[in-house]
């Protein structure tokens, strides 16, 4: 099936949601945004997970992150439920977005079906997708899970100081990397440069190649 | 960019590895498999995650599931690679193959490209794509992350004991779910299926809208 997928740009699309009309690039502004579609609302893992997003809106939110749902489900549905959310998930307040897409135009756009996946007339339904969108509307970053797999917003936190440590600096972060943990210095920049860039100094890793690529330091 | 997503078939690609010619079905077999594609050999996060994966093979084949990386360098280049992965990453052995997609067309087809990062010759090169295939030859859940953002092997562990938790039982993971924690039942089971297939009993969660549909059980 075709579909955004990383480094694509974002479609300008006109949404409806739970806060009013949008065109989805002036949401994004100048901001890095986490656009989630879920399966259907009252439903039981969509439930914790957008709970879990209004829990953890504090952690985006000071990471200048904004938060946009989508579900097929109607904008009065998204209302009544976003009780439930709340009376589930004590003195969390959902006050972001989340998008009506009646016409499920927009889960084919923004590669969020899961064929598997039908509601009781047999109309497809959104999986668990979630993509990072950049200042420059470019999709940085997917997940793609099933109906099954609720997500870990922790994991989401961690790619997203990721992305920005990797826009402000030339590094990237290795396996498992967690905030305060050392980075790496990209390929790209030279030994010389890296001198200059990193005074803080780093460590070359000692590899039986002799080639230098694999250095440490802290940003 | 059109490419490969949750629920389509795997193509049965015949590929050439470090461990041989072989065809993607035959590979995958009946276990699920975690197909991975990396940017470059001889580069940081690429070195610090397939030795990520060397030191949970352990953890991979307990819950049955097989190894597969990929990324657009030759044979020969992967086995020097693994040299240095092996040295740096102390003890673990790259035993996993790793496919040679030289004609860079694998990754269009497993939607692994990142149109952002290309070698010395301009050519294209792969994310850090991870899809984890189904014994049914299906994409159950993609991870689709860009060269800056090494992936992490506890989510990718957690998400797998989600997947085939699910396949076993009618349930499903909420958010930031981990192996012991509670499970979700699925919304198309009723009440009183509910009592049958869980003997060992559900809390049904008390929400304003008065519906049942969150109820927590342990598996």
């Amino acid at each position: 099936m075709p579909g955004l997928t990383i480094g694509d740009d974002l479609p300008n699309l006109e949404v409806e949601t739970t806060n009013g009309k949008m065109k989805l690039h002036d949401y994004v502004g100048d901001s890095y945004t986490i656009l989630f579609s879920h399966p259907g609302d009252f439903t039981p893992v969509c439930t914790t997970e957008l709970g879990m997003m209004a829990a953890y809106a504090n952690k985006f939110a000071e990471r200048g992150v904004k938060l946009l749902g989508l579900s097929c489900d109607d904008v009065h549905s998204h209302k009544e439920w976003i009780k439930d959310i709340e009376a589930y998930n004590k003195g969390h307040k959902v006050t972001y977005p989340i998008i009506a897409d009646l016409k499920r135009e927009l889960i084919k756009q923004l590669n969020m079906v899961d064929p598997e996946e039908t509601d009781s007339s047999g109309h497809k339904l959104p999986s668990r997708a979630l993509h990072i969108v950049g200042p420059d509307k470019k999709i940085r970053l997917s997940f793609l899970y099933p109906a099954t797999t609720g997500r870990n917003m922790d994991e989401v936190v961690r790619v997203v100081d990721s992305l920005q440590k990797a826009a402000k600096h030339k590094i990237a972060t290795p396996a498992n990397w967690k905030p305060g943990e050392p980075v790496v210095i990209s390929p790209n920049v030279s030994t010389e440069q890296a001198k200059e860039m990193f005074p803080q100094g780093f460590d070359t890793a000692n590899l039986p190649s002799g080639k230098s690529y694999l250095r440490f330091t802290n940003v």
